[in-house]
Order: C-alpha cells, then sequence, then structure tokens
C-alpha cells in the first residue's frame, strides 16, 4: 500500500502508521479518544493499518465522532471488511449518519446475513428502542438443561456482555417466556431444566417501536442490564443493553441541555460542527425569538405617549423584563425535569399551577420589596431623582413585579405541559423561549400597573 | 400490632395492610413508584406490615423518595431490623438524609460489623465515588482456580449483580492485581488458576475521594458493569456498579437543567418540596439576578438625556437586549455540555472563542438585517412613523444587534471556562445569569453605538 501513489493520504501514511503502533496495545475506548482529536482522514488512515481485529473494536465503540467522514476516507475493500466483522447495531449507527447513496451502495456490499439485518436495524425510527438494539443475543429454548446452556454460552462467548441474560423461549412457538440471569444459572443444579433458574416474574419488555428513552427507564428502574426488544407476538427482535442505554441517556442529556439553551441538538461535538450548520442550529431559533420579541416594540409603541411623559418608567423596563424571564426559566427548567422523570403527569398541571401560583407572588413580593428599597434609597441618598412622585412610581415598580414574576411562574411552569399535550417533547420549551412569551406579557403588566397607580399624577 | 393503640399511624393501619397485600407480589421498584405517590406515613405503615424481606428489597431501592420521613415514621425496632439487612451502601444513603441526632442514634443501635462499614461510607464527601460504592463485591485471591472461584460464587450468590466482576487479590499484599468478567471465568478450564482467565489489560481503577461523575465516566468509557474502588496502596474498599451509575448520570442530569434554568439543585422531586425549601431554592438565585440587573437602572440613568431627546430608540430596548441573552444562552448550553463530556478541555477557550466570534458576528448580522427590514417596512407601508431620521435609527439598531450578538455569543461561551478556572462546576452557568450578564453590556453598546451614529441629529 506504501506505493500505491494514488491513495489520497499518502502524505499522512507515515505518521498514521506511528500513531497505530503506538496505539495498538491500548484500550479500545483509550483508541477512540485519540481518534476523535485528530482529522478524520488521519483517523481512517490509522483505522486502515491497525490490525482489523483492533480496528472493528474501535469502531465498534459508540463513542467514536465522525464515523461517516472516516469510512469514505478509507479503500471500499477496507470498509467492507470493517463492517461484515462490527457488530449490526454499530454498522447500523455507522451507516444512518452517512448520505443515501453511498449507504446504500455500501449496504449492497455486505454479506447477505449482516446485510438483512442491518436493512432490517436501519428501518426503525431514529430515537427507537428498535434503532439502538443489538441483535447479538443468547436464547435457547425451554426443553434445554441448566447444563446444556451452560455449555451453549461457552461456546458463544463472545467479547460483548450480552450473556448475562439468557432469553428462554418456548421450543415450538418461539415466544419469550422467560429472561434467567447467568448468575442465577450457575448456581444452579446443572441437570434440572433452565426455567428452574428464572425468577417468578415475567419478564420486562419493550417495543421496537418504544422511545429509546423508555428502553433506558425501564433498565434503570429495574436494574437491569438488558431488556429484550420483542414484537407484537412476542418474538424477541433483539436487546438493548445497559451500555446503550447510558450512552441514549448521556446523549438525550446533552439535546435537552442544548435545546432548553435554545439550540437545535446538535449531533457532533462542538468542535467538530461546521461554520454553517452551526449557523443552521442556532440561527432558525435565534430569527425566531427575535421575530416574536419584535412584540415587544410594538406594544413599546403603543404606549409611546406615556413613555413621552414619563421617562423615569423606561429606567426599569430591563430590570422588570429580566425578572419575569428568569422565574420562568427557573419555573420550565423544574417542569422539564419533573416531566423527563415521570414525576408529573400531564393531569398534575392544575397541581403545578396552585404551587407555583403562590411561590410567584412570594418571589415577586421579594424582588418587589428590594426594588422599592432600591428606589428609596437613591431617593434619599440623593444618587439619582426618581421626581415628586418618586413614592408612586416605587409602588409602580414594586406591583409589577409581583404581578410579573407570578406570570413567569406561571407561564413558565405551563408551558412544558402545554408541548407535551400538543404532542411535542416538554423539553423544547427553552429558557429564551420562555422569556419572551414573559417579556411582551411582561410590558403589558408594567404599563397597566403604572396606568393604575400613576393615572393622574404623572399619567 | 392492630391493637397498639398507642402507634400514631392507627388509622391509616388497615388502608396500609390493604396496599401492603395487594403490593406483596410486585417487583420492589413498582411498590417503590406506589410509595412514593403516598404520604410518608402510609408507606412507612406499609412497610412495616410487608414481609421484612420485601421490605428490604424495597428500602434497597435508591429510587424510593423521603426516606428519612419514611424511617421517622416506623417504630425503631423495625427500623434496626430493617437497616440491619439492608446493604450497607443504601443504609448510608438513607442516613445520609437525615438530621445528625436521629442518625447518630440509629447508627449506634446497628450491630458493630454494620456500623463500621456505614461509619466508613459516611465519612466519604457527599458526590464522591465513596459515597455511592457498594462494599458487597467478590474479591479471590489469585491462587485460585477457576472451579474454586465458580464456587465461591455459588455460595455468595446474592440478589445483587455484583458477581459479574470478580477481583483478583494479592494473596500477601491483598492488592487488586486483577478484574476477571464472570463470562470469561465460566469459558476458562476449571483446573487452571483464576488469572489466566484475567483480560491481559490493568484493571481500571477509581479513588474513593474522585467525582462520582468520573466513576460513571470511566463505567459509560469502557462499557463496564462495576469499576473498583481503592485507596493510595491499591486495596479494594468498595465498587461502583453500573446501576449506580445510571442514578447519578440521571441525578446529575437534573441538577445541571436546574442550574442552568438559575435554579439551586432540588434533594427531591417538585411535588415533595415544602413551600418555603422551594423559596430559598429559588429566591436566592432571583434575588442575586435582580440585583445585578438593578445595574442596568443604572446604565438607563446614565443615558437619561439621550432618552429625552429620542424616546425612539427605547422602544427597541426589549428587542435588543433579549437577543444578546438568548445568543448568550446558546452558547453557554453548547459549552456547558461540551466541557461536561470532556470533548473540551479548560486549554481550548481560544479554539472556542476563535469559533463564537464570528459566529456571533453573522448570527448578529442575520438579526440586524431582520430588525433594519422592520423598521423600514412599518416605516414604508405608515404603521409607525419612527421620524425623520429613521433610516439612521436602523443602523443604529441593525448594528447594535451585530455588537451585543457577539458579545452574548463571546461571553456566553467564556463564562462557562472562566467558571471552571476559578474552580466551579462550568454547569453553574446559568441562562438567566448569562442574560444579566449580556443585559448591562448590551445597553451600553446599544448607546454608545447610538450615539455614533445618531450624534448631530437625533442625539
Amino acid at each position: 500500500m506504501i506505493d500505491d501513489a494514488s491513495h489520497p493520504l499518502d502524505h499522512g501514511r507515515a505518521e498514521a502508521a506511528d500513531l497505530a503502533a503506538r496505539l495498538a496495545d491500548e484500550q479500545a475506548a483509550d483508541i477512540v479518544e485519540v481518534l476523535n482529536g485528530i482529522p478524520p482522514g488521519l483517523a481512517a488512515s490509522v483505522l486502515e493499518v491497525l490490525p482489523l481485529e483492533r480496528a472493528v473494536e474501535v469502531l465498534d465503540q459508540p463513542g467514536l465522532d465522525g464515523t461517516s467522514d472516516i469510512v469514505r476516507a478509507m479503500p471500499r475493500e477496507r470498509v467492507i471488511d470493517l463492517l461484515t466483522a462490527m457488530s449490526a447495531d454499530r454498522v447500523t449507527d455507522v451507516l444512518r449518519d452517512m448520505d443515501g447513496g453511498p449507504r446504500s451502495e455500501l449496504v449492497r456490499s455486505l454479506d447477505p446475513e449482516t446485510r438483512s439485518v442491518v436493512e432490517r436495524l436501519l428501518a426503525y425510527p431514529e430515537q427507537s428502542a428498535g434503532s439502538i438494539m443489538t441483535t447479538e443475543f443468547v436464547s435457547v429454548p425451554s426443553t434445554w438443561t441448566v447444563a446444556e446452556v451452560l455449555h451453549h454460552i461457552r461456546m458463544v462467548e463472545s467479547t460483548r456482555e450480552t450473556v448475562y441474560s439468557i432469553f428462554v423461549t418456548d421450543p415450538v412457538k418461539k415466544t419469550l417466556v422467560h429472561a434467567v440471569p447467568l448468575r442465577r444459572l450457575i448456581s444452579s443444579d446443572p441437570h434440572a431444566r433452565v426455567l428452574t433458574a428464572a425468577p417468578a416474574r415475567r419478564p420486562i419488555v419493550v417495543s421496537p417501536l418504544a422511545d429509546r428513552m423508555d428502553a433506558a427507564r425501564l433498565i434503570s428502574k429495574y436494574d437491569l442490564l438488558a431488556v429484550p426488544v420483542v414484537d407484537s407476538a412476542n418474538h424477541i427482535l433483539g436487546i438493548v443493553t445497559v451500555d446503550d442505554v447510558i450512552d441514549t441517556i448521556v446523549q438525550e442529556t446533552t439535546e435537552d441541555v442544548q435545546r432548553f439553551g435554545g439550540v437545535g441538538a446538535l449531533d457532533e461535538p462542538y468542535l467538530r460542527i461546521g461554520f454553517w450548520e452551526m449557523m443552521r442550529k442556532r440561527a432558525g431559533w435565534l430569527s425566531a425569538l427575535f421575530l416574536s420579541e419584535m412584540l415587544t416594540a410594538s406594544a413599546m409603541q403603543g404606549f409611546q405617549s406615556e413613555l413621552e411623559k414619563a421617562i423615569v418608567l423606561t429606567l426599569f423596563i430591563p430590570l422588570i423584563m429580566s425578572s419575569g424571564g428568569n422565574s420562568g426559566s427557573q419555573a420550565t427548567s423544574l417542569l422539564i425535569r419533573a416531566l423527563a422523570l415521570h414525576e408529573l403527569r400531564l393531569r398534575d398541571w392544575w397541581r403545578v399551577a396552585g404551587r407555583e401560583i403562590p411561590t410567584g407572588l412570594a418571589l415577586g413580593s421579594v424582588l418587589g420589596a428590594i426594588g422599592i428599597v432600591r428606589i428609596a434609597l437613591w431617593q434619599q441618598l440623593g444618587l439619582y431623582d426618581y421626581g415628586e412622585h418618586w413614592v408612586l412610581v416605587a409602588a409602580t415598580v414594586g406591583a409589577s413585579l409581583v404581578g410579573i414574576v407570578t406570570f413567569g411562574s406561571l407561564a413558565g411552569s405551563m408551558l412544558p405541559f402545554l408541548l407535551q399535550r400538543l404532542g411535542f417533547d416538554p423539553a423544547s420549551a427553552s429558557a429564551p423561549f420562555v422569556a419572551t412569551l414573559v417579556d411582551v406579557t411582561g410590558l403589558v403588566i408594567y404599563f397597566g400597573v403604572a396606568a393604575l397607580i400613576l393615572g393622574g399624577t404623572l399619567l
């Protein structure tokens, strides 16, 4: 290969060989970390030079970034060799990130068996339990003895942790009967039927079309190492393992935090996202928020005569509006998590409203009191002159804060429920979105209170 | 117990017996879900009536809420029986949530062996790997054969999944030599030494004082079922298991989202937090933000003469300021996750700054263009009259948006780095905090640009 001058990556070849030699004895996860820190072209060269078995181990790690670029930079025969040796679920992950054309070409080059599994897995929607399941699992008919099952496991013992749950199926209907943990098997009488080692309870299962987070919740709730994915006839299609679940939880967390910050969820690490991709993820939301926030300008235009008469009112606009946004953001973050953890259901909305209104009134009173003290202090100390009606101005600011913080807490807490009701993920409620929602109403509340308190004096 | 009239929970006794009978055959995790939905007093009565073994299983679940209230509501002898039968790490969790007085009284009532383990575990700081480890694990001397180890495992096979990793120690120094997965053991020659089944690589270990998220990262990165916790002399103190790690990740996620929303992290589910506790978690941050945001009022006071001359400028204050906050919130959410996932290190700050400045300029230009179009449109369509200098006003708004969005993106992305540099968790950077930071500067930028563009005409 060294003298194959047509290869586009020749210049990095020596560096790649060097790196591969240094990495050969590292753990696969550590190799992944190194490859994630270098350009995809160089990573591809390293994976070309590594022994096939090690390269497969590395590609089998879900933590490897930019696999579609890596695959594109490798000679085709090597890619086929790698994909054929990788676990089917990981092959699917890698292919899923590729464009349609090159993807179907690669799928066609796979051996028929791998190909049929991969095509089936690719058909499951992203984010579904089916899309993260592995098709490597141990399943035995219920007629076997414990000794037969243990012998079978010794034969198939793979590098994966999937042997810790053994799935016992009906010998005729092939349906899932029980899940037996390996630990129970090894402490059972070898000559007894395998079902004697099964726990009394029916196995926990998940549908392939269920959300992957449902599989994660089951594994977390019941402390499982794997949950079987079964079709409607109770045939086992694959299993979702605890390590996939951890990756899922971490990934969903990242998406939730990013969406809460008002960004479209990123598919790749921050530094790997190109400039235009980054713009796309941020400009859309930012523009949408900007367009909604324009309503504040319209509201202000509506209050122009008040503004001209009482310029002093404008001084507190940023202060008052941001307090509404902040209290809303607090409430939203609390409710997003409570809904994600299933601590609350949709029907609990009124209980939440019943808590947020008094909480908002109390929080608003605290801020209102601080605001009034501040105005009084500045006035009395001569730091600023809020005019002859400064007491009324202070009262306006205080009362507005109570109203706006209460409204912010209520709106911020109800928004995630509303989104869930409309079929969206409650975690789509971002802090900037809540702030925007509260800002316009906040202005109306402020000028409404001002009209009430200052009418006849300043206004 | 039925006729023990002195018991404070008599009225709920029939209900509890009823519930216990219905729940007796459910999975422990499902019983937990039911108990989490009823008052702690009733939950305590149910746990009193359930067979001891089942009650222990339920209390061993980390998902059970309000354990300190439950324990307080139960007769003391029952509590001692339960704590003695529970796993030591869970006993520690339960005791950790209790007040000092009742806690040390309970610790003193435990049998000496449990007591010494619990006291040792209680000494590890919260959030440390030591605080979430279990002291139940299988460790064998390296002189044993595979068959001897398997026999030992059959003897100790417990209800827990901790038998899947066997820790091999030096027979003399008692130090950790290797971690052998059970699956390798059962496919090895029974008469060979246990070390023949060990993988070539040194075991991954964690220190008891390491952050619990470090243990989580190791388990997630290397796809482990458990990571041993060792002291400085390499003696194994306990293990952190994958199910504890999932709970840790979920809990840390909740805290991160809550803190990003500007709330102190809650220790309990939303509906379980009392009114005053909720006020404490929210009022502190809200007041701190309010006090900082007061700088906007001061800034506005500084610009009062400009405001009086050009009332039209006030119309866009909420719009412009919120855009700065939104872009900052986007950048912060991206960086918090990138730092939490170790995609970025502290030293990468300049690479991030080098990306955020052009991104901010581009995003600001998009918003600026929208803003200018809006003003021109309203003016031309006769929807609002921005005065004879409306072109200059539009230019002021557009240019300010470029400056403020760029500053927001930069400040929002640098804040998590700054916090990490100062020894804080980068996830302490909340969206409201970033918004407040950007607001004051945003006003200064806006009025600065206005002075530059409108000086001599409007100003």
